[in-house]
């Protein structure tokens, strides 16, 4: 259904309370799936809620801190105590952004998370402390190497952030030939998988939604593409996190924040980077093609205009399962 | 011909001698050259000799120091110096160990250089000392962006090193759809290049090596490879270097080094990148496919094959040319 943007974060808001987190924990998640929402990822947006239910199973979330066991004035390595990815990531990045604010330059890892949500978030609050930053977030290997059929890293997603004399340069990938959340999706809407994405348990290619989930996806982008799913493996193990994590749990967020004028004019810096953008945005089509885009243009784009129009679309099957939450009974309220 | 490990290095020696390199540089270099013949990578062996004296263009190497404009605790900012990248890269990777040793973490840039080599080479510097690294190099813009037909960045490599409890992972692409020494080698042969990597000066898709060189190369990994070469692209612009480096110049050399014990138990880590590159390897194959490899597994077992050999082949061509250079009369000699 058509939602306005006020209604849609409100239900957010209520929906997180049910699951037992409060005001400011909801309103840290809300602010994230809203911005997946006006991004057009709807499978990342609200329907998340859902599947953060399921995984907290009606207990409530994590009651222990987040804490803090390594520190340094360069880094810091947070034990995530076991909290959904969209407060330990974002506790993460304030910390890195700050600690590079003062030294220069910082490393934050955090462990015992979930869920960390699009890495390009957290790139967009350090690109808009003029920071660039590099993060990585490992995950339970759903995901087979290169020319294997059994899972050895997550979708594992990877970004890197430029500040800019206008719009930072965010780019954030996964790196697997498909997103969990859509084989989840397919699973429940009985749809089959695009060829070529998946094995099943006994790894023979299917494109069966619920055998791809007992088996493995196939990696992207091919011994290269493997690679870096590897290193953003190693980079969340750097961060505390198992190299094979259990099934949705154990994730870790690794990010590094660097101040440009470390190295730099951080004024001259920003105009390169402005600049480049605009040539590659200039650089000449493919015969009939369409213009060249920076990487999180389209996102731009599509958040711009949703912000514009002042709604978003959310399916009624979510809407509804949404209000239909019961109130954790773990969280005390 | 068949050379032996001693002769092959008394050539490179005697022939970076003869353009002008002094015996210190000379060893660097061939050191590094000699490590790709070791594993099987001649193009960027020997024979980039001869690519170094055609960029040298008997003026000899560069005259001038290279200056360290930038400097913290955590970081270094050098001037290359319009020295050849082997020795930029080298020096900039010695002292990002050295800080990161010293201060838990290093971000050093380098700029004005030209011919990098293999970043794998600066990663295993780095592993060695129980570092995690990652490295971008950028270079002239010969790599279109995804949907173009014009050069937007370097062949662009980029590397990640994790110190282990045995062999280091190593991990070092490039992403372009074609490596630019290859197309340069099949103009010398007159081969046509494979179909899909490169267009000419139009725009239009060429198998002509010249045409591809006065045009551009093809870009790895569709969209997500093209946006990862840009963030190459953008690391060297950090460094110092130009968005878009003119021909075989002011390349930009960015590395980042990281002591695991900032983060994590560091025994505990290396033993745990072991673990994770083992289970890799014994990842069940595809039907009928061979068993999966690590990344730089068949470089390893190539330069240890080698080395056992003692012995690697150099084309004759290659050997007569280098024995065949002219003292530089810049050089002083």
């Amino acid at each position: 259904m058509r939602m306005i943007l006020e209604a849609a974060r409100d239900l957010s808001l209520r929906s997180l309370g049910q699951l037992g987190y409060d005001a400011a924990q909801a309103a840290i998640i809300a602010d994230h799936l809203m911005d997946c929402e006006l991004r057009g990822l709807g499978y990342s947006g609200l329907a998340r809620i859902l599947s953060i239910a399921g995984r907290l199973d009606g207990k409530g979330p994590a009651r222990g801190p987040m804490q803090t066991l390594r520190e340094s004035p360069v880094s810091a390595r947070m034990d995530g105590g076991d909290h959904v990815g969209y407060l330990v990531a974002e506790h993460a990045t304030r910390i890195a952004i700050e600690k590079a604010l003062s030294a220069g330059i910082a490393v934050v890892g955090a462990n015992r998370t979930w869920y960390t949500g699009m890495l390009s978030y957290y790139g967009e609050m350090a690109a808009e402390q003029g920071l660039v930053m590099a993060i990585a977030s490992n995950a339970t290997p759903w995901v087979a190497p290169h020319g294997g059929t059994q899972g050895r890293f997550g979708t594992n997603p990877i970004c890197f952030a430029f500040p800019s004399a206008d719009e930072p340069v965010i780019w954030d990938i996964g790196t697997s030939a498909i997103i969990h959340a859509q084989v989840v999706l397919a699973k429940r809407l009985g749809q089959a998988l695009p060829a070529g994405v998946a094995f099943d348990a006994d790894g023979l290619p299917t494109r069966d939604a619920a055998a791809a989930l007992a088996g493995a996806f196939a990696p992207w982008g091919g011994h290269r593409g493997s690679g870096l799913a590897m290193v953003v493996q190693l980079l969340g193990v750097l961060a505390g996190s198992p190299a094979m994590p259990g099934e949705l749990e154990e994730f870790g967020y690794l990010a590094i924040a660097i101040r440009p004028d470390l190295l730099t004019d951080p004024d001259t810096f920003r105009q390169e980077v402005s600049r480049y953008a605009a040539a590659v945005r200039a650089t000449r089509p493919e015969p009939g093609g369409a213009t060249v885009r920076m990487p999180f243009d389209r996102s731009r784009a599509e958040r711009e205009r949703r912000r514009a129009e002042g709604a978003i679309d959310v399916p009624d099957a979510v809407v509804s399962a949404l209000e239909a939450l019961p109130a954790c009974a773990a969280s005390g309220r």
